[in-house]
């Protein structure tokens, strides 16, 4: 019989979230599962670690025969947290999510649940994150049959260092045609601000509002896929940012100019 | 006479920071400025944006002859809010910094300083992120010869699309030698929890700590660079994350497995 891996399971929409339950139901069979998540949500955070706060792990007893904390922090604390203070030894995978709204295209830099993959993946870690695109109560139930063969397929055929997957799911509208490995689009949440004024200061403020900024997006890439009903799966590399097709045409001349 | 520049300056260490401060006086001569800058100090806060808390957005009358504004968020939000309630159009150029302490190597997601110049090439604006390696109460002053230089090559040598440039210089001890063009290194601060006891309430607590995570560097890297005297400039992208040769390698299998 095959060993059961050992999972870490965390998210941005907080360790109550239905979309994390709905991810830990989908495994709890098939692998040991430690949840570490954070407290509040966390969306929109992208890798923001709490380094000028205290941070309070706690025990939470929701989860039947699975260990779970609460952290007061961020996806990133949450990951750090639990590598260096809860696991003797790191886990063989980190899945995070189940996201509720889209963290496909560019989105992928501002989401707490991709920064959770991110962290693990700086560790030397096998990560995935799971999102659906529906950002109003999703039918998690549908990603039911993909999950486990993601996490498989995965752990089967392992990404290279500093490579997590990041998954969205389409629209709830759209069933799920099937899953594409694929490239990162160009759509992300734009801001859009809302100007109130304070009921009894006199001082105005902004809710920072979004509205989604739509691009021509390639036919092989996230976007294009979930809006024909695919699930998109996109390798996502992170050790190495190095524009490294500008830094070849650049960098004689760069540095004969600045660089003594 | 060459129009001077129109320059938006934000930093991650609050818009009170000495670095901040010093980026405004090495640049105020030659170009029209514009400081949003976060109101309190918000190090390590990566690409975080702020959906779930208002944002107050509040005049600042200590830069003389220069429009500053504080805003109760991120990085990322001063240059959201910057764009859409500031600014009438863009500015030429976003520059962030100067920030206390190192943001080479693998940094860079974690930085509010170089998201402040991610947020920026999101909209497509020109940005330079700069910072010093030294982290106990840099010398800013000895930046002053460079930072102008660096921008003015920007500003003549547009960079591509989607690609920031993140300046770092070396510590104070070492006397700077020039600019390298050059890539992303692999250090990064490490977390390093220290447990404490809450005084009054039976609770513990973590600080988060870090200790900084050391490789071995290619000779061609920020890191090798700052460690020999110079600064590091690296184009760092940012719109598109896709591990291409893994999903060059992996996409056919993939997809018979999981594609439909």
């Amino acid at each position: 019989m095959k060993k059961k891996p050992n999972i870490l399971i965390t998210n941005d929409d907080g360790i109550h979230a239905p979309g994390l339950r709905h991810l830990w139901e989908c495994l709890r069979s098939i692998a040991n599962i430690n949840i570490i998540a954070p407290l509040t949500e966390k969306s929109g955070v992208g890798l923001a670690i709490t380094i000028r706060d205290p941070l309070r792990i706690e025990k939470v007893e929701t989860f039947p025969n699975t260990p779970a904390w609460s952290v007061s922090g961020t996806p990133a604390d949450c990951v750090k947290m639990a590598i260096k203070v809860i696991y003797d030894q790191p886990p063989d995978i980190i899945v995070t999510g189940i996201n509720r709204g889209s963290n496909a295209g560019r989105n992928v830099l501002y989401s707490g649940t991709v920064a959770g993959a991110i962290e693990g993946v700086m560790h030397n870690i096998p990560s995935i994150a799971f999102s659906c695109w529906e950002n109003k109560d999703p039918d998690y139930s549908r990603t039911s049959p993909f999950i486990p063969r993601i996490l498989n397929y995965v752990l089967e055929h392992p990404m290279p260092s500093g490579t997590l997957l990041n998954v969205n799911f389409p629209r709830d509208h759209l069933p799920i045609q099937g899953v594409k490995l694929t490239r990162q689009g160009k759509e992300f949440w734009e801001a859009n601000p809302d100007k109130r004024q304070h009921p009894v200061e006199e001082h105005s403020y902004y809710w920072m509002g979004a509205k989604l900024a739509e691009f021509d997006e390639e036919h092989d890439s996230d976007i294009a896929w979930l809006r024909q009903g695919y699930a998109a799966a996109v390798p996502v590399h992170v050790h190495e940012l190095t524009d490294h097709m500008h830094l070849r045409k650049q960098k004689a001349h760069f540095d004969s100019c600045l660089g003594e």
